[in-house]
């Protein structure tokens, strides 16, 4: 009986990637992954042979028991089992699912923790979630709903926290702008969305809650992080300062190209 | 002018560093570290000259001006300085006021995350932060005030999370069970601390709120986080089958000898 390995792959940079991690992949004899994990993750793997379990929109649960099954039936017949998730598989990962069913069938498995998107999005922005004097606690949610959940079920642990991190939220994001603003925050709160951060094509939206609610939401090929408090301030200020700047290059390339 | 790297070590195991630190530790020139660092993460930094900026108890605020002062000097006379913080620096790591001093003088400076310590032990301890039907949100939060702040700040963002991550939360324990309980939490509720998490002297202890508010509180060396949630229900069910095990190891063997 071999042993499952849940691993976390990480925001998505390769070089994200814990050295356990990594150490695990180049000794695993099966890998299955995600839709998000990065190929150069997956290259790690030399020995192994490379499962995708990247979930479909729609598919969730079907697939879900699929992989629970398969990592099972790989415990049976190899050695080193890794199931490796995009960030961690603690935090929204839907880890217990699997954890559960490897403990149902006397499978040793072992978790071992990965870059959580928020924190990388932190990082990258160059502004920290918590901040002396302005933010002392953050909430992870998601305001994505299963069928036994009401639509504002995250407001109540999300309203009272200095720094929200919302988990697949662009789909959601006029809703859950407009929840927060009934919910007492300012609308001029800044929202910061952020696809693939870690990635050289990341993509940032600096925006408010009352433009949030009011505008348009910009459309994301993947998922989405929205961060929401007062600490990204002086990332809109810099988006602004940024915008005017790209503004100035673009006039003096037309003054140099009409001279 | 040289660049300077706020990088995340990690929760204690020199192994759950990622790539990107390890790559940057091989080339920093002059690396500064905290208290919590791992000997062997230290090492990886082969060409560095290394200066310990841990902080004391009752000296925060000196020190970490001091800090902020030897960061910008370092990076006029070095081009690779190494800025290590215990678990993810944009998480209760303070990151932000060193940003904003390198930022003023205009020191280019890049946010390395690391895995946080409840992201670790929710990894040792096998149990998933959220939990489909169970728990959807997590707040992460420290109880540990500052001079302008009010004792039960924290409360309000914590009591509506499903679950609880309260970082540096061991002096403060009592009260926060207290706390906890008279917002509506059940005394039934697992509590679980959790010390030097995914190092091999990991230390854990499990019990409820309504024992943490009557009863002792362990005492701890380090920093230890304090996790709250009905998703650590099993663990403390694991607990006591673990204790009934040793028990009856400890009659089987009694019963050897004196066979």
């Amino acid at each position: 009986m071999g042993k499952v390995y849940l691993v976390g792959a990480g925001p998505g940079a390769p070089d994200l990637l814990t050295l356990r991690a990594a150490k695990l992949l180049a000794r695993a004899d099966i890998v299955f992954f995600d839709a998000l994990v990065h190929p150069e993750t997956l290259a790690l793997a030399t020995r192994a042979r490379l499962v995708d379990v990247g979930k479909r929109n729609g598919r969730l649960s079907t697939e879900q028991r699929f992989t629970n099954r398969a990592l099972v039936e790989a415990a049976r017949t190899h050695e080193t089992v890794v199931r490796l998730k995009g960030g961690d598989p603690m935090l929204f990962g839907r880890a217990q699912e699997e954890l559960d069913a490897l403990h149902a069938a006397g499978v040793e498995v072992e978790v071992v923790p990965g870059i959580t998107a928020a924190l990388a999005a932190s990082a990258s922005l160059g502004i920290s979630l918590t901040r002396r004097g302005l933010s002392r606690h953050v909430a992870f949610v998601t305001p994505r709903t299963g069928v036994d959940q009401s639509p504002t079920e995250w407001l109540a642990a999300a309203s009272s926290a200095d720094t929200i991190a919302l988990y697949m939220a662009a789909a959601q994001a006029k809703q859950v702008a407009t929840d927060l603003i009934a919910a007492g925050r300012p609308g001029a709160t800044p929202a910061v969305f952020i696809e693939n951060a870690s990635l050289p094509n990341e993509r940032r939206v600096v925006t408010t809650l009352a433009d949030l609610r009011s505008g348009p939401v910009p459309a994301f090929e993947g998922p989405a992080l929205l961060l929401v408090g007062e600490v990204f301030r002086e990332l809109s200020l810099g988006a602004m300062e940024h915008e005017a700047e790209v503004r100035l290059a673009i006039t003096e390339r037309c003054q140099a190209r009409s001279a």
